[in-house]
């Protein structure tokens, strides 16, 4: 089977738009001109075009089908044929990917998935609740403690922020020693299961090093900003059993209305495969532009049936606080992790704050 | 010395423009607001608002510093930190960046620079010629063959195409060991220096390896897609000393007129810092939409003093021929490798058309 990528395209009339189709067919396999490509390799690389179809407004739909021989195991080769030369073109935007059975078996996708994240939580129906440790700048101790808080407070999740890496205020190991020393001492007061995840954001063979340590110290799950590191650190981090939360830095640059790949291909499908147990986006009506249907369709594309690979869940940020996440969870379901930070570091005392969010969500019916 | 961002941004008028800078400043260091960051963190560690301008027709010009601290010796925290969740907000595009000596003598940049690598071709003072082996599909044999004849005519650098990795029609090892026995055949023929470089793009693990495998067979530099890989894959690839050309794939998704990253700082500056000795980018003229000003900018981005960073060769890549070289070389200069790949290939003598290319760059007088 192959691999099916469903581009949207300006282009003036039908003409234009076949030929851009076609031109993207062979940008992305031969680079070549089509009378300078041998016939047999024209015949089993290049892209085939199966459709064009007009989308109102000199948009127009094309389907080009793909042998996924070209991408191999390679989740960087992937990212290249389904972008990489005609990112330099204008008004090209991947609007959706038909995975075949066999890329998805070789990308392999999430160790843990939905099912396994519960386990370690313990949470077996109901939404989670995930915070980010911050700001940078503070001491580990300062951050431990923040972390024990919030752990007392009844957060199942809680990550560091995704700009800790390795600063001398709170260096990375001593940092994830005292956090989660900070969580296990919370954990014994409360009889909780409460995880920390630190950010193990670097070249790859710092990031797996660093998640060594993690998983040493007695961490379950690292953060990683996948784009920054390279989705192929991602996939490594999963091999290692850890459950991996990705978060988007830098996936902004690809979310243009007619350029780009959109936030449910990019973090719904190309995120999961690469290996994402939990995968964090801008949730509408925080402090990003996301609208309620691309989140709705993040989460979708997170969760549906995917060949062999794994569920994982969404993980929205922003504009969720203790009013408002049952309305969330409603509209989410509770196969949803919700990132809170601002409206728990608005307030004094973070696990009073952490308690009232977390007895909000353990309050709420489940589906 | 502080790392000095310059961000074009859009914004209603100055109040709103100011407000936005200030906004970036809190985003991209503590991800908080401003009343819930401790005083001794947001002295040290916020972004520091140094200006803002107008620049007409609702953009403004805003300059903000922060601490290189946050970075470290980092390039995935270098990205997170210039462009991660700012990528998720409109009209923010990064328009310079003034690096502090720390930050440039800790991330390091190439290995050769323009110097290094022209010591490996012998050619001390005329523009390099560069082509690409394709297309995907064919063998190594058929590759091979392809090199053969490219550098009995005298190309300086072949390369892989950036689209070729490990597929089954022309195995990694295979290929290398193929084509730069065929470059070492050829120059033993012609008293040539022609350089082979495969493509290691892969994720970093198996991209060292594979370089590992070139230098072993002989090969002294490889190609590389700097962002499907992860920029630090580029770095650990410099740090073996082996040449390292990088290729824009899926750079497109940056280059905005009001969003992302301009082109001559993300490849003229940080893919030079990363540790690229040479930079590969779509010529204006080619099948991509570069301005003439842009290519400039890059060029000069990619060899102007930056520290004790060295320099890096431009790459132009498409609308050069055999016919314009010599207006590209006087426009360019010579500290310019021209990647020529279409014009050669149109051409059924592949050998007779890369020596008409080199005797045309060979005859141009140097600068």
């Amino acid at each position: 089977m192959d691999l099916r990528v469903t581009y949207h395209l300006t282009a003036a009339d039908g003409r234009d738009a076949a030929t851009r189709a076609r031109d993207i067919a062979l940008e992305q396999t031969v680079e070549l001109a089509a009378d300078a490509v041998p016939a047999d390799v024209a015949e089993r690389i290049v892209g085939r075009v199966e459709s064009v179809e007009p989308l109102g407004a000199a948009r127009w739909r094309a389907v080009i089908a793909f042998d996924p021989v070209v991408v191999g195991r390679d989740l960087p080769q992937l990212l290249n044929l389904l972008f990489g030369n005609i990112s330099l073109k204008p008004e090209i935007l991947i609007a959706g990917v038909a995975w075949p059975p066999e890329l998805l078996g070789a990308l392999g996708g999430p160790t843990l998935g939905i099912a396994g994240l519960r386990d370690l939580t313990g949470a077996r129906e109901r939404a989670l609740l995930c915070t980010a440790l911050k700001p940078l700048g503070l001491s580990a101790a300062e951050l431990a403690e923040r972390c024990h808080r919030f752990a007392l407070g009844g957060i199942d999740l809680i990550k560091d922020d995704h700009s800790l890496v390795d600063q001398p205020a709170a260096p990375f190991r001593e940092r994830v020693e005292r956090c989660q020393e900070a969580v296990v001492r919370a954990n014994r007061a409360t009889g909780g299961r409460a995880l920390y995840f630190p950010n193990v954001t670097a070249g790859a063979a710092v990031s797996l090093e660093r998640a060594g340590f993690a998983r040493h110290v007695g961490c379950r799950g690292v953060v990683i900003n996948a784009l920054p590191a390279g989705l192929d650190t991602v996939r490594a981090l999963a091999a290692t059993g850890l459950a991996v939360m990705t978060h988007p830095s830098l996936a902004g640059a690809f979310f243009h209305a007619h350029h780009g790949i959109a936030p449910e291909v990019l973090l719904g499908e190309i995120f999961r495969v690469a290996g994402s147990d939990a995968v964090i986006y801008p949730n509408v009506g925080g402090r990003f532009t996301f609208s309620e249907d691309t989140c709705v369709a993040i989460n979708d594309h997170l969760r549906h049936p995917l060949g062999d690979v794994r569920p994982a869940f969404p993980v929205p940020a922003g504009g969720i606080d203790v009013a408002r996440v049952p309305h969330w969870i409603g509209r989410y379901g509770a196969d949803t992790i919700f990132l809170v930070g601002g409206s728990l570091y608005a307030q004094p005392d973070l696990t009073a704050a952490a308690r009232q969010l977390s007895e909000a969500v353990r309050r709420h019916p489940h589906e």
